[in-house]
């Protein structure tokens, strides 16, 4: 009897984890897409991303409520427990990774009729690859259950900040130098800024991962230099 | 026996409202006080803003370890359990809006030796107080547990997002006209997301009171405008 509930539990954490890992591929090719998308200036592929973002929503929601039913049902303790917890807080960091996806989607519409991308979308290309990169890595983290993996998603925050000064500096000097790039150069701030929230996603995830298989939380302070200075 | 058991998730539950409504009030006080440090060009203003930030990181950790150990220990079901969840989850928004305060706040120290603010500040002071009453009223109906209040915060999303494109559409303007505004017209231009941003958690606090008292969620579909063409 008790061996059955076991199993069931069991069986419930596999679909959660399915469930989860769906949501981290779909992430994954909002991302890449929507920075294609960007580079390429594509508006059809910057509308294909918009649209699977639904997907991210209900798989979500569907999480959420498998976890509660999960908890009433089976009463999990301890490291069952700290999995169903962690499992609702990744599925809404990736829902949130997906909105940001959304939105430079979006942004890659509206500036879909300029020729030439200003100064800095280099950088951000390389930012992005980094974003892709650390969601790529605690959601392998997640899946493998390795908090030695999460752990490094966590410590790798520094160089991404690193990254971001540069960018932001690229770009404003290039509305400077040419206000006719104000616009685009916006957008592609923008862009970048929604690029270090992803980056915060998936320093979040790592943080839900290292909980789930140690019980331990990472100390409040992130290894991280402060963001807003331009 | 059951009573005392009751008594007790009772006693559970009422320290974590007491401890997201701390959280509500420094929420309110940070954005209140990274808007006036804005408006004045406060940088110590700002700077004790950024310091009010630790706080909620702390509340919203504690939150998080109370909710997992009630769960654990008075394994909760239907009304008590939606609570816990919706705490947890609006304890996450709340983290975040402190956040989003103390970027603008951040932005503020950046920008404070500019003795004017470019023309867009006072759209973004009108919708600085739209977000705060967003903020206060989703913690209002946190607090009555007013599925009412919760849809009134729900419902008044459409009005924020038209303030949105008033505000993008100063901003950048005043870039064009006179490229000397960029670098503040840009920390604008953020300070002007964060509040969007902010606005998105309130909505966020409201369909979890929403989900907590009825045990239903709104539709996926929130009432609002597309956002980012500018």
């Amino acid at each position: 009897m008790i061996d059955r509930k076991m199993r069931t539990l069991d069986q419930d954490l596999k679909v959660l984890t399915d469930k989860v890992t769906e949501m981290g591929r779909v992430c994954e090719t909002m991302l890449i897409d929507a920075l294609d998308s960007l580079s390429r200036s594509d508006p059809e592929l910057a509308r294909a991303t918009i649209s699977l973002d639904k997907r991210l929503d209900v798989l979500q929601r569907e999480i959420e409520e498998i976890c509660v039913q999960v908890i009433a049902r089976r009463q999990p303790v301890s490291g069952d427990l700290r999995e169903i917890v962690s499992t609702m807080r990744i599925a809404s960091d990736l829902e949130r990774v997906g909105d940001l996806a959304k939105n430079i989607a979006k942004r890659t519409v509206s500036i879909s009729a300029v020729r030439s991308l200003p100064p800095g979308f280099d950088e951000i290309k390389r930012k992005g690859e980094l974003a892709v990169a650390q969601i790529r890595d605690s959601l392998d983290a997640y899946i493998r259950r390795d908090e030695d993996r999460a752990e490094a998603v966590w410590l790798r925050n520094t160089t991404i900040e690193a990254e971001d000064e540069v960018v932001s500096h690229a770009l404003i000097s290039s509305m400077i130098k040419n206000p006719r790039n104000i616009t685009t150069s916006t957008q592609l701030l923008f862009s970048s800024k929604n690029l270090d929230h992803v980056v915060d996603h998936a320093v979040n995830i790592a943080e839900s991962v290292h909980y789930m298989v140690t019980g331990e939380m990472f100390p409040l302070e992130r290894p991280k230099a402060h963001r807003v200075s331009m």
